[in-house]
């Protein structure tokens, strides 16, 4: 039996995550989600990622936006906004139920690891998923306009329109890899990067304590969020412009340099093939547009295969 | 320009507050809310008795239950379920907003009379409503079957089920009134008490530190919560006989003595009139029922008028 471990961000890699699950079981895949993108937001400790990543695989996700409940409704917010309380994050009335039942959790001294737990069954996830840490670290983005910004209001209150001058993990250095989560990357033989934003979604999992030298061990294979040098959701495009850097997928590539032997980006982009292979790292070009559920399962099988056949040679 | 201070608890006090609020303007009538059914839920700081008068005053509150929200959902209440998450208080979507934003500014360090402050000018209440202490008091129902339980689960969860023994005010020997209070009921010329559960709705009120000792000065009339031996809503009838007290106007006009010169009982109760007169209190009969918007008028002008007159004396 293969193990493997994915490390996801929000919409792009829940996405992909799903692909996954439909592929493997249980015992197989584990997803390992960023937390950099937390916060507390009117007395509620929300995790955004996690949120999304398990909203997917339980097949409750808005599949308009990717993000958020199937059906929601927004009556809570709708009187907050009323009654003068901040209304720029996104509150669903289904996503609130959410948010109040792990906030309680918390406060009764669960980890943030168990609480997703619990939660995931409650919604019928079955894989595990795994918070990237039980420790607060806390993405905050540096920006010419509006100075330092924790991540939500950066992308959520700010529509991710400050220029980046750069992000920093608030906490890292005392965060570390849960049991669950040191254990599953560990145990498992391939660690797939899902297409989510490296600058603010990856980086943060990477940066955490012990991954680098485990990710040295395994077979790890990133997937493009870049296409055609856009992003299909997020502002990671933009981000590589501000720091300087053309948005391109060997772009990401470059930036995972030395962690991982496979890359797998769109065939739009398959003239950065050969920059990619001056890196060391395997390119392979697919249709990584994931419109679809039909297309978010082939994604993922081409990437497992692709990972499997690199894991040989 | 005469000063009124309407002492209220939950749907009962919320509906003569709505009608002296029709007669008497802002600057002649203030509402001292108990706050001893407040608790945490979920995390959420959530005071049942002001809220309801707050909704009540602001033409918001549902006319069937005379609690909560007209036109509300529970979205988030069952999806909460859903979630194995506590569902015996009734969150509902609107609701909801105002017990989060209540939170997060009591969480910013405003008190609870600046937070209701700040909520009734949002939700467009004209009069001033006070919680009657900054302090946190709890009311404590001992049951037979349950032992002690905090208020809100003797009276939702458990649905005023179990036996009362006793009540306790958990924190009133530190809990005083709020500069605010204190101000207003030393101001008024007339205190009406209203037809609320003398045992955990005005009880708490009054047993803080100075109350009695000012209304001691005061014109001070009660409407009678029991009818016919009966409570239109709530157990203060039941708990009543459980602490061997048949269930009566002439009852609760007792349990006022020395602290109310005159009492309105309903004419259903007329034959109480001799046994509240043998106490030393001025009995006046009407129609207490407040079926509709008119009646809570009438009641409130009639007992105005009342008050005046024994004033006077």
């Amino acid at each position: 039996m293969k193990k493997v471990v994915a490390l996801a961000g929000g919409v792009g890699g829940a996405k992909l995550a799903w692909g996954l699950a439909q592929i493997l079981s249980k015992d197989e895949l584990t997803i390992i989600v960023n937390t950099g993108d937390d916060f507390t937001h009117l007395g509620l400790d929300i995790s955004p990622d996690v949120d999304t990543v398990c909203y997917t695989l339980a097949n409750l996700a808005n599949p308009e936006t990717g993000w958020g409940r199937q059906g929601e409704s927004w009556n809570c917010l709708g009187e907050l906004k009323e009654l003068g309380g901040p209304d720029w994050f996104n509150l669903g009335d289904l996503d609130l139920a959410l948010h109040l039942e792990r906030t309680f959790l918390l406060q009764q001294g669960w980890s943030l690891t168990a609480a997703t737990k619990y939660l995931c069954e409650k919604m019928g996830v079955v894989h595990v998923v795994l918070p990237m840490s039980d420790q607060q670290v806390r993405t905050l983005v540096s920006t010419v306009e509006r100075g330092v910004l924790p991540f939500q209001e950066y992308f959520v209150k700010y529509h991710c329109e400050p220029t980046m001058t750069g992000v920093q993990f608030q906490g890292i250095e005392s965060a570390f890899l849960s049991e669950q989560a040191s254990t599953a990357l560990k145990e498992c033989d391939i660690v797939i990067i899902c297409p989510s934003n490296p600058w603010v979604s990856i980086s943060p999992i990477i940066e955490i304590k012990d991954v680098k030298s485990i990710l040295s061990t395994k077979t790890v294979v990133a997937v493009s969020p870049i296409i055609g040098g856009k992003t299909v959701k997020g502002p990671a495009a933009k981000m590589y412009a501000e720091m300087g850097i053309v948005p391109s997928a060997a772009a990401v590539a470059e930036q995972y340099e030395r962690l991982i032997q496979g890359f797998v980006l769109d065939i739009v982009d398959e003239d950065q093939m050969q920059q990619i292979r001056q890196c060391g790292i395997i390119p392979f070009a697919v249709n990584t547009l994931m419109s679809d559920n039909s297309t978010r399962e082939k994604l993922a099988r081409e990437t497992l295969d692709f990972a499997e056949r690199i894991k040989k040679v």
